[in-house]
């Protein structure tokens, strides 16, 4: 951490400031600007309030030399990390695709969606048992019901299942789920990401819609301090000021977070953009630019889902999309950090 | 609900559209403008997914006529509600200060801090025990004993306290604290949201870093749909790209809020601002704008606090500041609305 | 327009509104809703100050039918437009490389480069002669003299040329430019695209860091006004709290744009990320969701490059890039709109 | 400027590039962390690009020590800068309000207002003689003849007046106006800033739409370098996503900007909020919080105001407002920094 100290600083104030300091164990290096004097500590400072020493009256600015995170950081683990569900695995040249509903809403609907998507080519099947919606008026999900239909297509068709914990009360009905995802309204649910870091399960951890590439890391490695490193990053879009999209996809993330991270890293073109048809482009552009794969919602009948229907495939737009994606797979950027 | 639908649009398309409108209890309205033909849905719309509508072919838009939240909005009960705690009055021309520490750290030191914010003329204790951190490295508050510690404070001084819960499975231990804090982060933690509503406390519900006014009133309608209607709102900045302050403080939500919702809407500047010399004008600004009280950051030792002391105000630095709010109150604009 | 009335509104208003909006030449449909009256206006409202109708104590809300753009509006005119400059072409399937410069240096710097470009198979050469500069301290670019250099490399290379113009004074001397750029800051320099309007030279337009994609297209329309319909609008990234990026790249622009507008869509990779190494994946995202071409930033040394040089790709760099781009071409999305 | 570089760097691209920081006539300080390598580099660093040198292999992250503003930093330059305009004095104490209508219209128009709003207590008059409008198909303002307007309106009441600027080639026209202002578009409309420079008319200077306050001051600094200090900064709403008010009037950025520099600092609520009944409780926010003042819209009839009634205040409107405003002036917070 570097603190710039304004010029001509007050002498007993900086004594004070370099006593609580070393204090924390630090040892500092000293040296003069022209309008400032700058120190350099050396130690751990992650647990140092920075804010607290930028409002001392004798310094004008603190910067932080070293990242928050750990675990998650690929200056100190260099290899990609690959995420193993049963035999599929994702990261360091794997590349999936997670297909499913919104909702689950009936075992026909759960099951024929499964059979569709499985030969269209995905590999993981999502679908929502506990839904988190905006409204306390809609449909709030099938709930422990939901989780049973799903494990049921899983024994149909084979594919894993990816479904969301809405809150840590749930996690016993978890047991069998093979990626427990995490919701980007709880991306920092800290009490939640911390019970998760003690399970076994990979986690799906969806980006908040107003939380910076750092604090997602920051998340993780929650988990992973908890001990459980099987960790899929997933960018869903962020809130900005345009409308005309429901969220602003940020695909720059994806190399972003491939130079910040060695965990994989995925792209929901569906709750990201809101709107059926610029799911297969962003699809696209995600699986060119690097993605580790994708996550979209598919139904067989968006005209009467429950919720969230107008983002949805139908079975025959997921084939076209699957198709253009294998196509372009060969041609995927690698990262070059 | 209006749907505005193309010229000339396929007579089926349209005849299914009207249909299936109709099949949910809706009546419709229909005029024939310039460039477009228009659909006027009367009837309940609440649950109807303007997205999936808006996702059809012969559809150019649709737009709502009805604001999804009810209990909430002032439109319903345009009388202001008062929320009491004890004996004192938050809302409908009732000020109060809210005043404590970040983080309870010691009996000491939560009783200096409340005596200390009493004299002042504060008239809740604010204090965190459960502390959501960015970091798993940062200190994470004394959890069960912080909410003992405050209690004890509160017997001392007779101040009712306010501290926040950050999940479900800590709300037994809630049982005795006065208002409970709903935190940023968990604005739309929505089974925790339903689960306030079924107790009768008051709930102090923080608008979230990217959450419009509507959503914030949304997640106030999750609670009221309980039976709880003791809500009092909080703006604590949202997110935005300046960076020379942690959060840009939303004043103009305000007012706003006022003509939304009959509930009483107070501000914190500390954790909007991030910094301790701002947290003064902007808790004056707050004042005449017409908040209905204050949330504020006080540490006896800010030097030394555990967490977020670069936002706290010495308890001399909080006697000014009341003083200043005081004697600005009697200029308190009156929304018009 | 619509404009949504409280129930039972008082009678002497909803007369004088009534009486104001016939005498904008504007007739009226009335439907009663359950909390509310609903009056359809029919005829031109793309003056009518809808925030004036709002602010009336009888109305509710008021909504927008009609898009307030029309030249630009793909609903009136389906047809993809397709830009000609001399014998290149982009858009309606035509997809072309601008490659170049950020700043023009030198003769040796600006023909080297150009030679490069063209070499990989850029189509059109660009190079900033006026430089917008955030500080008065920084190089300004050679203005005049650096119009002609660029002339002077066209004349070697045949690749023609795209500038940006940063000040109406300065429209004389780009008579011989082939596109001109209005650069992101100038998109709503009104009198600027006022004047680009009776120009014949086709215009490049980029979105502002804060603007909507409909405030683009009322930017174009602007333009069109006037009688110029060659208009290249390009997304370069927009502003967000997001800081790991210079700006967020709004990829689902380009097939929103399609549908919304019938005028092509660029896009340019180096401004938006300001990082060299993140140019190739989003050049091959953006291309693979649909742009008509890219604009690169291109440097035959990046290191003491007087300008943005961070973000400059080498001539090395940039023919890896332009064989990506190719290879992922047969691939591109067609916009389904 | 701090560089931080990886641990164990690569000695000759080290060299290399200590050499040529030194060739930039730098000198270098270095320190050794646990994870990296920090140089402090000392000499004058304001034409440095540090993002090119952050995209050095061996680099980590750069860190800039001292602003890129000069003049109009406060570090240097401790004493408030008082504008002046005729009699009339503005910033170091001295308050004064704005008002006026958004568009001269007439001459009954503009010197009735300006009647009124000066027996408020209004001590410079507003009006837009060039409007710079969204849509092409707005009206555009009277132009030279709104100026003559106002000038007459000046020698009526002798209110200074402050009207926009919207290109350089209108700057003769302006050789009587006694406050020239540059809206929020064009912030960074360089070449405009630049010929202000050379002028001697005090400056009103709007933030723009997706400005930090950095850059507002460096567009400062480029009026200032020219030669001209007399600059009047002006909050009046940034974007984000929240949609109930037009823009999020951003008042942390009053003392923010106190802290920063030395320049007066006003708020425009009018355009801020955009909505008429939020004009005076964020007036009087402004206010006590430590605006130097206020630039207000009113009409005498906003109704059938050509531009921007819904903002306005009428006469009897403006005159509670100033009433207001002038009872909580005494109790206005001082900066403290």
């Amino acid at each position: 951490m570097i603190v710039i100290l304004k010029k001509n600083p007050d002498r007993e104030q900086l004594e004070n400031l370099s006593n609580w300091l070393k204090s924390q164990g630090l040892s500092i290096h000293q040296s003069e600007g022209e309008n400032s004097l700058v120190l350099g500590l050396v130690g751990d400072t992650a647990d140092l309030d920075m804010e607290l020493i930028r409002a001392l009256d004798i310094v004008k600015d603190v910067k932080r030399v070293q990242e928050p995170y750990k675990n998650a950081n690929r200056y100190f683990h260099p290899e990609d990390t690959v995420v193993s569900v049963g035999d599929t695995r994702i990261g360091g040249g794997y590349f999936q695709m997670i297909a499913g509903p919104c909702s689950v809403e009936s075992p026909e609907q759960i099951c024929e969606i499964a059979r569709r998507v499985k030969a269209a080519g995905a590999t993981l099947l999502r679908g929502g048992a506990f839904k988190p919606r905006t409204s306390p008026y809609a449909f709030q999900g099938l709930k422990a019901q939901g989780l049973e239909l799903l494990l049921e297509a899983k024994k149909e068709t084979g594919l894993p299942i990816v479904t969301e914990i809405m809150d840590l009360s749930q996690l016993d009905l978890f047991a069998d789920v093979d990626v427990i995802q995490v919701g980007a309204r709880n991306m920092q649910n800290f009490e939640l990401l911390r019970q998760l870091g003690r399970t076994k399960q990979p986690i799906l951890l969806k980006r908040g819609l107003a939380n910076t590439l750092q604090e997602l890391l920051m998340s993780a490695e929650y988990i992973m301090a908890g001990g459980n490193e099987n960790i899929i990053l997933c960018e869903r879009g962020i809130r900005t000021f345009e409308t005309a999209t429901r969220n602003t996809l940020d695909l720059s993330a994806i190399p972003m977070l491939h130079k910040m991270t060695h965990l994989p890293v995925i792209v929901d073109p569906s709750h990201a953009t809101g709107i059926a048809k610029l799911v297969k482009p962003m699809a696209l552009a995600a699986a060119v630019c690097g993605a580790d794969g994708l996550i979209i919602e598919v139904h067989n009948d968006p005209m009467h889902a429950l919720c969230d229907g107008s983002q949805s495939l139908t079975p025959e737009q997921f084939d076209a999309l699957a198709d253009e994606v294998r196509a372009v797979l060969p041609f995927r950027c690698k990262s070059e950090f």
